[in-house]
């Protein structure tokens, strides 16, 4: 009989490989699992998963730890953390476990923690916390959803929030891209490896996410998700962000799923409404209908009620009172329309502030020589001083 | 100087004729005239404006009851109670006062009731209590607010709810439409008099109303409606019915005062979402999210709503569960797609079961055989037995 500790590719008192091995032998949200490991350490539960696997050749043991310690052994001769992180590395990411400082802080009230987690992207998670909302719905959504669902996105994504979703169809994308057109924020916690791109229709998104956002997962590289892992996935949304919204959700949607566990950790928890003859509504409805979700319509409701909730709440972008005051209307319609973070090119400032080119341009002129707003890149934004002034104004008023 | 007294064409002794003298002389509302009404009757009331009026053209008094007495007295040579009742029995219809049976009790929790009540129409206002919706709402409705607004008032009197509404185009219409097409109990409260129609274009639904269920007036005949009696009317429907729903109503609808009336007399506020991107659903929306509604999307939701607060709540449509039991599945749809009052083909028991004429015809055969369902006109209803069968079966269990 070979012994598992001879199968062991690895040194299993390595306590990031012993992490990692683990992330591949237990499944998400395995709560014996994740305490076996708090309690002593990745290497040493490893270690009696070894030994367990090593009794199982030889006579049976009647202890209870034993026993539940045997799901696990199909799965050691599979385990090569190294060659797993290998992987991520080769696509530019990461793993991180919680005593790493981009660990983020919400998944630390969860009753079963991640054990670690595979990251890409240049977004950190640790500043998520009460700037960041998971925008979640139906797969099957509809046009309404789905616009509804990319006005949020962008909205949270100009005051500055981070969006996070799940990278699926419907409103999951929706929120995404709408995040990513105001250069915002996005983070996708996917079910599967961050090497398997699912769905396959929303790769190009993937790639845009990994290489302006971040994508997450609990699970290692060559995962496949599967129904229990899509499940768990949603816990992780609820508990990385900061408040959750659900657009649009039939009866049985798993977003609602993401909504209670986001109000069991006491996040806010809201919901859209929606014409009541839409089905994909029906899920929304009955939260609100339960008091368990707020009514939102727009992203300011949404801000308002995540960020008020918040112990690290960012400083909203507002400028001195007076000074604001001085502008005439149509140089304040512009102020207005300028982005905190990437500069917005003057045809967008038209759009947004339903003005001419002519009187945009004039107003950004006289927005620069009050030190209100820059350029930068192709566009303008709010100058620091803008963006900071309201600080300065609410101390001295 | 010819003395008011003289110029009164009526018995003011007579508590009838002065109570009608009364409902012209004072706009709906009047707190100071309902209070002097109640308490030195309303012939005591109309001879203290008369004599008012005999002092206008002598000495001015200085008393304060003197001087608010002045603004009834240039409408008191206009009053004719005895020509605006037979004007209203020309119409088929008849007055009512606080001690009449048929008065609706609602009315009495109002802070300012009304003097008196002008109604036209087959419907007893008296029983309508818990039993009764108002539907109120946007005139500007939109086709997703008219069809919702038609199922509810479709579905309030399948379930022998009466639907209280103010006749306007769009929402009101609706309701009023859907209540009739069901073969329920529908009451329009309207602000003019009832020899008005207001709007012309709703002439035809008010016929109906007047035919088939009841128009109500807090003002004489001749009275045109006005924007503060539109207000007041709006009063009156939170007050008549049991409980009020907003179907559809913008940021400043007046709908929202028929709401906050009901809020305020404690009954069951309820509004229907819709898209967060239709204005006319903006103040249902601001409803629910500032608690002062709560959240409905069908007629079972509003019912429950409604009837749960009940005092004099009807027994529910039910049947014995045994029985019940005992029926095969096709049997059980049948059976719960039969209405309680007025029969319905077998072609829209098809429609409502979702099955085939066949199924529908032999599972009519069984049901009338155990006496739970009987003809009615061209249609098939519940029969007595199985409308009264919850009440046994309750006591039973």
């Amino acid at each position: 009989m070979t012994s598992a500790q001879e199968r062991l590719t690895f040194d299993r008192d390595d306590p990031v490989l012993a992490r990692l091995a683990w992330s591949r032998l237990a499944e998400p949200g395995d709560a014996r699992a994740a305490r076996l490991i708090e309690t002593v350490g990745p290497s040493e539960a490893l270690r009696a998963v070894v030994e367990r696997s090593g009794r199982l050749g030889g006579t049976q043991v009647g202890d209870d730890v034993g026993s539940w310690l045997a799901r696990y052994v199909p799965r050691l001769a599979t385990l090569d953390p190294a060659r797993d992180l290998a992987s991520v590395r080769r696509l530019g990411g990461r793993v991180l476990a919680p005593d790493d400082d981009e660990w983020p802080a919400g998944v630390r009230d969860l009753s079963v923690p991640p054990i670690c987690l595979w990251v890409v992207g240049p977004a950190s998670l640790q500043p998520l916390g009460d700037r960041s909302v998971a925008l979640v719905g139906a797969r099957a959504a509809t046009t309404y959803g789905e616009h509804v669902a990319r006005d949020l996105g962008y909205g949270l994504a100009e005051r500055g929030f981070a969006v996070v979703s799940g990278l699926a169809y419907g409103i999951d994308a929706a929120s995404h891209r709408g995040a990513l057109a105001a250069a915002g924020t996005s983070v996708a916690v996917v079910a599967g490896g961050l090497d398997r791109t699912y769905p396959r229709g929303n790769e190009a998104l993937m790639r845009k996410l990994a290489a302006d956002g971040a994508v997450v997962s609990e699970v290692p590289p060559g995962s496949t998700p599967s129904r229990s892992r899509f499940l768990q996935r949603n816990r992780l949304i609820a508990a990385i962000a900061g408040g959750t919204v659900v657009v649009e959700a039939a009866w049985r949607s798993g977003s609602l799923s993401t909504a209670r566990v986001a109000a069991g950790l006491g996040r806010p928890v809201a919901a859209v409404p929606g014409p009541t003859t839409s089905m994909t509504s029906a899920g929304c409805h009955a939260l609100i209908r339960s008091g368990a979700a707020v009514l939102v319509t727009d992203a300011a409701e949404v801000a308002e009620l995540v960020g008020r909730l918040g112990e690290d709440l960012a400083p909203e972008p507002s400028r001195s009172r007076t000074e604001r005051d001085e502008l005439d209307a149509v140089t304040r319609q512009v102020l207005d329309a300028l982005p905190v973070r990437s500069g917005r090119p003057v045809g967008a400032l038209c759009r947004t502030a339903g003005l001419d080119e002519a009187s945009v341009v004039s107003a950004l002129g006289r927005l620069q020589l009050r030190d209100l707003a820059e350029r930068q890149g192709d566009g303008w934004r709010l100058a620091p001083r803008a963006r900071s002034a309201g600080g300065g104004s609410a101390r001295a008023g």
